[in-house]
């Protein structure tokens, strides 16, 4: 069976977990705590970083979620992920490097790094300048999700796929640190109700880090 | 014809030169300067970042250079960049994003920011120590890329990928700032040697930037 090395609260390995329940693959899931440098992890992945996917009776291998997730929309047919024409998945592809790039770094990452690694790590305060700054972003973020649906059904086009995916773990795990101010945006609301209601969201929801606790609406598919 | 939107020292508008030229597409060089935030580019590509290509007559925008790669893989069987099975493709897709991440965001970039931005844009002098923590990981990446080729004929695997194409785009521009020792990497100078004698590579290396002269050994074959 395929072995999941991810961590709780990495949106790189949500995103992997989102793409392995919409295909229906079976994994199990091996907790890999990124600041420990783990000398087994790193022989795996020279990177660091999760999420990492083995099956060991296949000697393979996988890592970065998207060379992941390009691997299982290659070798399972089931809920295509990048379904159209070659421009139809371009479009989906350049929005997937968008939330990886702009949605992480700029909002997902810093919050991680003061909510999150500075409480279970460092034991810093965390930097409110910092932080703020990170929520207003994910505001502007929001809006550009509004104006995609203002124009689409999915955020990649007609139909779900990774676009969607990838948003809704970045976007799950700044909601788990509370770092995300829902109101006035219903477009990106109605349809990120849509996903948390997606069995494969569920699972992922349901799941608690230790010490942080996420606001009450966090797994609530109507929010409140 | 293809229009594409590229800046002469961006690594990712370089990878895309590469695989225009390894696929035989025709295309024309519009200059966009990242940091001008012309309001025409930016409604081209929201994160205002080159490369774009645009083909006018199709009604096609392509934005992100994996998103463009990907496309032309798909469309263009000439010189297959990902070729293989699916594992084999999961790993040029994991060097690809090692280099777009890593051995930009740890070297290239630092060295874009001292060594070309600082002159052109804001006209402050470099930060040595910056540039001198990029070239010490500069030499750990090289020291990778020597690792694989022991092991592999080119980057990926037994054939040429787009892997060795993501990693010369970015060794070229941080070679074009003078950032690059090559001694003591004689896999990984072979390697580039063999690059740079391509000619998609040949007519990219021959052209300058103004203001910012590359060393004398940046565009010879044999270094000398």
């Amino acid at each position: 069976m395929w072995q999941l090395y991810q961590f709780p609260l990495c949106p790189f390995s949500r995103k992997v977990r989102l793409m392995l329940g919409e295909k229906g693959i079976a994994h199990e899931l091996v907790r890999e705590n990124p600041w420990a440098n783990r000398d087994e992890f790193l022989d795996l992945n020279p990177a660091g970083q999760t999420p990492v996917l083995v099956e060991e009776s296949k000697g393979l291998v996988l890592i970065d979620s998207n060379a992941i997730c390009e691997y299982f929309e290659e070798t399972v047919d089931r809920a295509p992920m990048l379904a159209g024409g070659a421009a139809a998945r371009a479009e989906v592809r350049r929005l997937v490097a968008w939330f990886d790039e702009r949605l992480y770094g700029d909002v997902v990452k810093p919050m991680m790094d003061e909510r999150m690694k500075k409480r279970l790590v460092s034991r810093d305060a965390p930097d409110t300048r910092i932080l703020r700054e990170a929520m207003k972003t994910a505001n502007a973020h929001l809006d550009y999700i509004d104006y995609l649906l203002d124009h689409r059904r999915w955020l990649g086009g007609p139909v779900l796929s990774l676009a969607d995916l990838t948003a809704a773990a970045h976007l799950s795990v700044a909601d788990y640190l509370g770092g995300i101010d829902w109101r006035g945006h219903k477009q990106t609301t109605d349809w990120y109700s849509v996903m948390k209601s997606r069995p494969s969201f569920r699972t992922l929801l349901g799941e608690r880090m230790e010490v942080i606790v996420p606001p009450t609406h966090y797994d609530k598919v109507d929010f409140f």
